[in-house]
C-alpha cells in the first residue's frame, strides 16, 4: 500500500492492554508507514510499552497522544470510555475519526457522543481476544480471520467509514456493520452470557464443602477447564460489559434460565428422550462454527497435539 | 516390561468408540505383548475396527470377545453397562477382572454387580476425552498425563487393584482411588454440570428470534465457541451420565442456580463491586489448573498458534 493509499496516516491508541497493544502491533506489521502513538493511564504500562517499542511514541497524556492523529482508537474498558474521551478531547484535531474496540456498543456510542460533541465517531468491536491481559499479551495477528463489527451512526460520513473498514481489513479482519442495539443483542448471546455462566460455574466449583478446590482443579479436564479459560478474562473489562449491556444480557439470561430449567426437569423425571434430542441438536452448531473458520476442528482444539505432552 | 511383568495378558475391550478405541491403541502402543480383543454392538464399527486393525481380533459376540481375557474393560455408555455385562457373561473365565471407563460410577458399580455376581469388578473412569466419537476418533495418547479414577469396592482384591493401577500407569495416566459416591459428586461439578450448561446455552443460542443462527456462528469467537466444543459430545453417553448421576448433578445445579441468581441481581442493581470481586476470584483457579498440567497455558489454548491461520 503506497502512502497515498493508507487509510490513515497517524493512529493514536488509548489503552495498551491486550487489545490496544495488539492493534499497535497489527498496524505496524500490516501498514508500517502509519505513525502510531500510544497512551495508557497506568504509568507502569507506559514504561513497559516504551521498553518494547510498542509505538512510535508513548506519550504521557491522552491529549498529547492524539495530537496530529487522524484516527484515535480507544482501547479501554467500556466503562472508562467517556472519561478517556474527555481527557483526550483538548488534543483532537479537526476531521479526526474516533473509534474504539469495546465489547458493548450502544452505551459506548452514547458515552462518546456526550464526551465529544461534533466529532466523527464510529464505534467498533473486533470479536477477538484471549484470556490474557496487558501490553505483553498482545500480538499482531489477533484480528486475523476474526470479525470486526462497526456500528456507525446513521449520519456517518461514508468516506470515513470506508477508511475504517480498509484499516481493519488490512489487519486481517472481516468487517460487518450493524446498528449498536443489534450488536449488543448478538454479543449478549455469543459472548456476554457465555462469560457470565463461566464466571458463575467457576465460582460455584471453588466454593463447595464436599468437593475440595484441589479436586476441582485435578479433574478439570472433564469439561470444567474450558470454562476456566474464559472465566480468567479481565475482571474490569467484564464488569463494565455487564453494566453497560445490562438489558440484553438479562434478556438472554432469562432464556437460558428457562432452557436450563427444562433440562433440569428432564433429568429429574428421568426423561432420556428429551435429553438425547437436545444434545443431538447442539452437536450440529459445532460443525457450522468449524466450517465458518471460527474455531479449530482438531479434537480438543489440538490442545494436546495428540502427544499428550504439555 | 517383560511378559512376566505384564499386568494382564489379554485385554478385552467392549465398545470401540472414542474411549474403547483409544484404550486398544494405548495398550498396543505401551504394552504390545498384551493380546487385545474387541467388540462393538454396531456391525459397521466392527467392520471399521477390523479395517484399521484396532485389535488382534474383533469378535462378533461379546461372549466370544472375552473368552480367555484376564481383563475386560467395558467402554459403552453408562446406561448400557448392565446389558453389555450380561451379554458377555457366558464367555467370562475364572479370575477375570472386570472394569469400565464410564463417567458415573455408583450406578455402574451397581449395574455390574447385579449383572455379574461373584465377579471381580473394579470400576474406573479415565478423566479424558474429546468432543469426537467413534473408532476413528481414538488415539493412543488420550490418557497421557490425565487422571484415571478407580472406585474399587471395599472388599477388592489388592493384587487385582495393583494390576489395574499398573495398566493405567503404563498408558500414561495418573491413578487415584476414591469411593464411587465421592467420584460422582466431584465429577458432577468438574464435568457433568459444565456439559449440562454448555448443552443448554448452545440450545438457547440456536433458538432465538432476534438473533439468527448464522449470527451466532459468525460471532462465536467471543466466548460461545468454547461451549460448543463440549456441547458436541456424544448425546447417548451424556444422556446416560445425567440419568445415572442424577442426584449429584441436581445438587450441583442447585448451587449453580443460586450463584447465577446472585450475579444476575448484581447486574440488575448495577453493583459493579460484586461483579469485579467475583471475576477476580475465578481468575486464580485458571492459574492453578495450568500449574497442575491439566490445560494448555498458551493464550486461547494455542488455537491460533498466533498465526491466525486455520
Amino acid at each position: 500500500m503506497s502512502a497515498q493509499d493508507l487509510p490513515f496516516r497517524h493512529v493514536a491508541v488509548i489503552g495498551l492492554g491486550l487489545l490496544g497493544s495488539s492493534l499497535a502491533r497489527a498496524v505496524r506489521a500490516a501498514l508500517p508507514a502509519i505513525r502510531i502513538s500510544g497512551y495508557d493511564a497506568d504509568p507502569a504500562v507506559r514504561l513497559r510499552a516504551r521498553d518494547i517499542a510498542l509505538a512510535d511514541v508513548i506519550a504521557d497524556s491522552p491529549a498529547e497522544t492524539v495530537e496530529g492523529a487522524d484516527l484515535v482508537v480507544l482501547c479501554v474498558p467500556v466503562g472508562a470510555m467517556g472519561e478517556a474521551a474527555r481527557a483526550m478531547a483538548p488534543g483532537l484535531g479537526a476531521g479526526v475519526v474516533i473509534s474504539d474496540v469495546g465489547s458493548s456498543k450502544a452505551g459506548v456510542a452514547a458515552a462518546l457522543a456526550a464526551a465529544l460533541p461534533g466529532h466523527r465517531i464510529i464505534p467498533a468491536h473486533p470479536v477477538a481476544g484471549t484470556e490474557q491481559s496487558g501490553p505483553d499479551a498482545g500480538f499482531s495477528t489477533l484480528f486475523r480471520n476474526r470479525w470486526c463489527i462497526l456500528t456507525p451512526p446513521a449520519d456517518v460520513d461514508q468516506a470515513d467509514l470506508a477508511r475504517l473498514v480498509a484499516l481493519w481489513e488490512a489487519l486481517g479482519a472481516r468487517v460487518e456493520t450493524m446498528d449498536a442495539e443489534h450488536h449488543d443483542l448478538v454479543l449478549a448471546v455469543t459472548s456476554h452470557l457465555p462469560h457470565l455462566i463461566a464466571y458463575t460455574i467457576v465460582g460455584t466449583a471453588s466454593d463447595l464443602e464436599r468437593v475440595t478446590q484441589s479436586e476441582v482443579i485435578k479433574y478439570s479436564a472433564g469439561g470444567f477447564r474450558d470454562f476456566t479459560r474464559i472465566a480468567a478474562s479481565d475482571p474490569t473489562m467484564w464488569r463494565d460489559v455487564f453494566l453497560t449491556n445490562r438489558d440484553a444480557v438479562l434478556a438472554m439470561l432469562g432464556r437460558f434460565n428457562r432452557d436450563l430449567a427444562e433440562l433440569e426437569t428432564a433429568i429429574r423425571d428421568g426423561d432420556g428422550d428429551t435429553l438425547f434430542d437436545h444434545f443431538t441438536r447442539t452437536r450440529a452448531i459445532r460443525r457450522s462454527i468449524i466450517e465458518m473458520g471460527q474455531d479449530d476442528a482438531r479434537p480438543d482444539f489440538g490442545r494436546s497435539d495428540h502427544s499428550g505432552a504439555k
